[in-house]
């Protein structure tokens, strides 16, 4: 720290502290120089700066004065300037929606690659190299378009390619033009909660179900209701029984979230016909569509709605990397402009060199040709990772079939120490996560809800012995 | 679009609209195929599709059939099938609050650089190429514990960057954990507003004012309160008078937005005793603390505030370019973690390899170089505008004298018809914007709100005449 600001700082201190009340008439530069030992230009750079900070004035033919600044307040922040932190009251509080907000639980997660973290695409197989030549190319020799605050919803040429490969692969019906591109699913989440629900509307969600759904819906103040998911998908029936009409339904048809289950046919259609008579929205939460290994997929539930009463929300995250940050929505045509404007009040906009290089990635044909790789690899590490839990965790746990996406459930077959087991394959270097604490209502059959599809089968088998090994550890020495 | 995609859904059109009633049985696909003179693997992948969707089903000895599916939602669906979009209802409307969102307007811009645009730096000097560089490097061959879903709050190492840079250029007091790295000054008033913020709870802001500021805060729910700015900075006193004491305080104190104005230090002491007393929040946007051609910068309210009730708000927007999508605040130690995990839930989070990149770029001194060589230019710029506007506009406007920040106020000297100058202006390229919208209450004097940090010094005079041409052609020919 230069001298002068040291000085500069013990002055204003003692400003604070009273020692140098208003109107204190302060010695000339050269003698507070020739006291203190210091330089006269250290002294005058003190002073001026107090002055162009207002607690000196300089007067002419009168000298620099302490000015008259409100003694209260003066003494009032006093403590925090040399302390760096004041105790005299302890602060407003957060509101109610804020503490809410913050007391609404995520799953945490370790950095880095572990196996079998969820929601983690195989990272290993990225085609890093490729994306940062791309990325530096939109940025090195910028569009000067690209750069201010333009392209509210969304860089154009992306809003585009994101509406043609939903169109063609998901039977979306859209225009360019009702894509919303965000930063992340989590923001489009959170976006669309807060554009179609005023605190205290009714929202049914699936249970069990993503918390991060549950976190932005609460964030808007909606009064969650859980709705059980059968073989079927969301269980419908059990909703309009239990439960008053929804303002909205919230759901993840392709690929239930956490089950693995798709919803059937009939179940999609009668959830839409309850919602038209409900005049319920609904939120598609398009999650691992991407990723089915045997038949075709069904395709969006959106393509059957004739009414503009569904919110489609897909991402990146799972199909290239999460820290990519960027998401998408699909509203209805009378929406778009109330969306678009709403984006720059919440600020969830990805930048747009990075969206400028997406556009290119998914124009020349990278895109589509990381998800046919990806569909085959992670088709494989599916078939392996079942392989070695019939091998070494039978007895333990048992799988249900499933056919898509990038996790699977592994259901209990007896009782066990959930936190001890997690403990001893974190230990280990094994995330584990169970279906307990994704349930809202009572988890009526808890298991272990494992990610695969970013584990190369080269590691697998160590990571699934760790498994067996506190399974194993468990058995033999049950804790009281 | 291929054969059997047209089949299905020909076959598909005929469910919903009831011409293949429920129990159907199909012809064969040999027989279908020899009809419709098709190849018989298209029949035969129509019907995989239709039965993989759950519209027919293939009973072994019994050929394939039309399922059992609720006839209502068939036919209320069926419309958008073939036609794209349906009209049985107007759909579900916003929520209050998303109609609120929806109705706040913003200032617009034209995307690419023009002459006098607010709010945009020197994009003809950011250092691009090296910026490239780094993102690139960043993204080639990725730590992976900066491509998951970790880091909320921020990358560590840019915190640390951005917490030494405030401490040792602004005086704030905080740690690296104090510092939320969000998406964008506008998502920091955002998610600001959101945690501290109930509906209804009264806010003091700035008037004129930022609109963005405005947007947040209703999309909050929050009672606005327009307090008047003099030329000491926000009116404390009058808002006393006036109003009911404040939740929050909203201001731009190092260069009020848009008057250029310094809050003075007897103002910010006044102002931190009366939020002691009312226990009230105080959200520092300091907005182009960075630009300030003469004397020394105060340092920043948030270091004066001894209670944590400062919520101090900064963005690289401005010292970088718009389009980068990163700012960050400083919130008091007790809220850190709640407003983390606030911002899983939000999704306002950069993505980390532009994160680490911008770690680099301010830990290898190129943040601070840039910011001293805009700051040079920015007060040439200044300089030479001043001077231009004098040449040229003497008569139509007067600017009052400032000395900080990236545009200047320029008051009409008589009245103008507004829209008919800003169209005038931005016939011939040049983008003008005036106070009035940026005023709650009444707009008592209004003027110009001029950008000249982005303008080349080359490109100055030109525009400025541009405009003259446009007061002066009001004042030959007034329209009625």
């Amino acid at each position: 720290v230069p001298l002068y600001v040291q000085l500069s700082g013990a002055l204003r201190d003692a400003v604070h502290r009273g020692r140098l009340p208003p109107g204190t008439c302060l010695p000339s530069s050269r003698s507070l120089a020739a006291d203190l030992s210091l330089g006269r230009n250290t002294v005058i750079n003190a002073y001026d700066q107090l002055v162009a900070e207002g607690y000196l004035a300089a007067v002419v033919g009168a000298g620099t004065r302490v000015t008259n600044l409100p003694k209260g307040a003066l003494s009032a922040s006093s403590r925090s300037l040399r302390t760096g932190r004041g105790n005299l009251s302890p602060g407003p509080s957060l509101s109610e929606r804020g503490k809410e907000i913050g007391a609404t639980g995520r799953v945490s997660a370790k950095p880095g690659r572990r196996a079998f973290q969820t929601g983690l695409p195989a990272l290993d197989e990225f085609p890093f190299a490729l994306w940062a030549r791309l990325v530096a190319s939109a940025i090195r020799r910028p569009d000067p378009s690209i750069l201010g605050y333009h392209h509210s919803g969304g860089y154009r040429p992306l809003r585009e390619a994101i509406a043609s490969h939903l169109r063609s692969t998901r039977g979306v019906q859209c225009t360019a033009d009702q894509v919303i591109v965000v930063t992340g699913a989590q923001a489009a989440l959170d976006i669309a909660a807060r554009m179609i629900l005023d605190p205290g509307a009714n929202v049914w969600i699936e249970d069990p179900g993503y918390l991060g759904t549950r976190g932005a819906l609460r964030a808007a103040g909606a009064r969650l209701l859980p709705v059980p998911v059968d073989e079927e998908g969301m269980d419908i029936e059990h909703g309009r029984a239990c439960h008053p009409p929804p303002r909205l339904i919230c759901l993840t048809p392709s690929c239930q979230f956490p089950l693995g289950i798709t919803t059937t046919l009939s179940r999609r259609l009668a959830l839409i016909e309850w919602a038209n008579q409900a005049d319920a929205w609904i939120l598609e939460d398009d999650y691992d569509s991407e990723y089915r290994y045997e038949g075709r997929p069904l395709s969006a539930l959106q393509g059957l709605d004739s009414n503009g009463r569904v919110i489609y929300a897909g991402t990146f995250s799972k199909t290239m990397f999460p820290a990519l940050r960027v998401a998408y929505l699909v509203v209805p045509d009378r929406c778009v402009d109330d969306f678009r404007t709403a984006i720059r009040h919440t600020g969830q906009e990805a930048p747009l060199p990075l969206q400028a290089a997406l556009a290119e990635f998914i124009d020349r044909g990278h895109y589509a040709a990381h998800l046919r790789r990806m569909r085959r690899l992670y088709a494989q590490r599916q078939h392996r990772f079942v392989e070695l839990c019939e091998q070494h965790l039978a007895g333990y746990v048992s799988l249900p079939p499933r056919d898509a996406g990038m996790q699977l459930v592994a259901y209990f077959e007896h009782p066990v120490d959930r936190e001890r087991l997690l403990a001893e394959a974190d230990a280990q270097g094994v995330t584990l996560s169970t279906l307990g604490p994704l349930h809202l209502d009572a988890c009526r059959r808890d298991g272990l809800f494992l990610g695969y599809a970013g584990v190369p089968e080269g590691e697998m088998e160590t990571a699934v012995r760790i498994v067996a090994r506190a399974f194993e550890r468990q058995r033999r020495a049950p804790r009281d």
